[in-house]
């Protein structure tokens, strides 16, 4: 591992933290390209959102640097390898799942401009144009800001202080590994790009979930790294889907139909394991009540907030109501894990549903107690669509601290989608 | 780091694991010129001896990789850029320590014919010829078949673990070094080639070191790795001198003389931290007894067996018997250390005499609990001159568990030197 010797060097020369512009979630371009087919002229903003404010980014992260990195990210395209890659590759058992019309467009892509100001101690970094585009900024501005964070903080610490740093991270990742290893019919992925503590170091989490996990390690989201290690690219869709269809919305009868809008969209692109249902945009439960006949007979459903159980067994309860059979159904958890939570949903659910976990931040991140101050603790930083042609987007999800939107917008979606109390769980990651 | 890789390899191809005749103790080539110089014609046998009979070398390492490895060593000859360093660094503060005319002959020097069998799950491993030649192989075949039986206990691991068990060897390294910086005076040097895990990783110890303990390290005995790291090269004298001159000895009176004889000769020959007094090869009381008046103005002594606490008061006691000041006398332990008992020795010395410290396997072999079964644990493996002109050759050192050579000439000895009872205790490496 000469992870350390690259860490000691970023100090002294620029080192681009992300690459390529594949160095990305394996969902943003399957929702890129069905944005370009579907909604290629709506205008976005995506921010980054810091929810843990006691991270004071703009205090630990040079502005300089910041804008070098940003700067570089836009300088990327597409390689000819990636592209054949992208073109060629079979994902989720289909070829050609990108279609000629988009790869050329995305052959062409740089991406678009960034404004970027400190306010308060934290950066307020706004990205603005055509939703294809725009939302492409997603993952490398997360990435570029999670590693930077990193790099300040490992920035005064010898080359051995550092090696020993990460020999305890590695240790502490391989014994999470001979843990997961003891469940027999486990199924899990790396989700953990967006908040990885660097490429290098999430590349290695990949390698050492192959080598320790083998068939039960199903693959990882990030394309580069999938490429590179020639492994399955994992992932269907996300919020920012329903958000900007929602804020897209004409009145309230267009609003609530807006959910299921974004998935009949999908639902004529996709097949087999693309079709995974998010239901908590704005809220599971009422989601789940109000979905046409057709959606249960989807593959599955991916739980990314609230308690995972109870919102497996909503699902399983639903399914069943519907007439299906949940265990022919795949269930993918993926909202804040860790080994012991991940042994818990797997016993809950084993036999009863297909259960598959999406691991991020403890992941490809843990670095807890390694570091003086614990500067190195996760945080919860996202990067999310905040206005779709000039109207603000709302989130609701199943934990009140993962809202967002204006106040009253917010009232205005809890009673159209029928979300009364929910319960407050702490955000980590 | 990369070195779990590099052992990751080993196994496939061939990895010479001594590639210079420098990869030795700087001692080595003290005592080798001092020969070169007084006993040039002695012939000599030197013995691999495996004092840990519980580990089975022959049935772990294979004897054909063996032979190629020692082949290899046999091709060796000084490179271009060794010789400059050892005709033009300078060792202990004096420029020239080695004299042209033992450099010419370094030069153009190839190790002799060794000789090879298995006998009861060991090897039996001798190198027979004229003393300067052979006595060069001792620290070569020691490193030789220490890092082959590191290969074959790694053998069956994969990528991943090998990096894990690194990483808790690099972290336990690493605490011990953190624990040692408390020691606001230590002055502390690497010992530890001859029974190293591999020469990488004792590479490696000997950065950690510089890095975590700065001017309280103060070099290493490996000559090859003093050059890479640009630090000092460590090392005096050891019990072969005495032992081959004493076996050369042509009645008592000469035999009870011999080790006097030898420091007359290093006296002649050097002056400063060179002079160091190693007294044990046949007893410590006895030596310092009978010692003359000028070795007590010797720089310093090193305790190498018995208890060390008592001996370094043996030798406290004998300079005040004989008017020199102790606090301006140099004490070096190279025994059996880890950090409680440098920690130890450091406080009880400390202000009392000059303290150094020579660290060895457990600095540069410390594996111990990390693989099923212990099966890195240290080993105690010693090559020796077991003959000199046809007469067999003895030691008695502190402790019992430690004496060699045919039993008659032991008592021989012990009646000679004045040996009487001595405390056993068990040698770990």
């Amino acid at each position: 591992m000469d992870i350390a010797a690259r860490v000691h060097n970023h100090n002294w020369k620029i080192d681009p933290i992300v690459r390529s512009l594949i160095d990305t979630d394996f969902y943003k371009l399957l929702m890129c390209q069905s944005i370009y087919r579907n909604k290629p002229e709506t205008s976005v903003a995506f921010s980054l959102i810091n929810r843990t404010k006691s991270v004071r980014l703009a205090d630990l992260i040079d502005e300089g640097e910041l804008r070098e990195q940003l700067d570089h990210v836009r300088s990327l395209s597409l390689s000819r390898g990636e592209s054949t890659w992208l073109r060629g590759n079979m994902f989720y058992g289909k070829r050609q799942m990108f279609r000629p019309d988009f790869m050329e467009w995305f052959e062409g892509l740089r991406l678009p401009a960034y404004h970027l100001e400190k306010r308060d101690g934290q950066y307020e970094l706004t990205f603005e144009g055509q939703w294809p585009e725009v939302m492409l900024w997603e993952i490398p501005a997360l990435a570029v800001l999670m590693e930077l964070r990193s790099r300040a903080v490992l920035k005064g610490m010898g080359k051995f202080e550092l090696q020993v740093l990460y020999a305890r991270a590695t240790t502490r990742l391989w014994e999470k590994i001979q843990r997961l290893r003891q469940l027999e019919r486990l199924k899990i992925a790396d989700f953990g790009t967006r908040r990885r503590h660097g490429f290098l170091w999430q590349d290695w989490c990949v390698q050492a979930m192959q080598e320790g996990l083998g068939d039960k390690f199903t693959g990882t989201s990030n394309c580069k790294i999938a490429m590179r290690r020639d492994i399955e690219a994992i992932g269907t869709n996300a919020h920012e889907l329903p958000m900007v269809y929602a804020a897209l919305a004409q009145d309230d009868a267009e609003l609530a139909e807006a959910p299921y809008r974004v998935l009949a969209d999908w639902h004529e692109e996709h097949d087999g394991n693309l079709r995974i249902i998010l239901p908590d945009t704005y809220g599971t439960e009422g989601f789940l009540k109000r979905a046409p006949d057709w959606l249960a007979s989807w593959t599955g459903i991916r739980i990314d907030s609230g308690d995972p159980g109870q919102a497996a067994e909503a699902a399983i309860r639903w399914w069943q109501e519907r007439g299906e059979d949940p265990r022919r159904k795949l269930v993918i958890f993926s909202d804040g894990l860790d080994v012991e939570k991940i042994e818990e949903l797997y016993h809950q659910f084993l036999g009863r549903v297909k259960v598959s976990f999406g691991w991020g931040t403890n992941l490809t991140n843990d670095f807890r107690g390694l570091v003086p101050n614990d500067a190195l603790a996760p945080f919860s930083l996202v990067c999310k669509a905040v206005s779709a042609d000039g109207r603000p987007t709302v989130k609701l999800s199943d934990n009140p601290s993962k809202a967002m939107g204006p106040a009253d917008e917010i009232a205005r979606y809890k009673r159209v989608f029928g979300v009364g109390d929910q319960v407050a769980s702490e955000v980590l990651v």
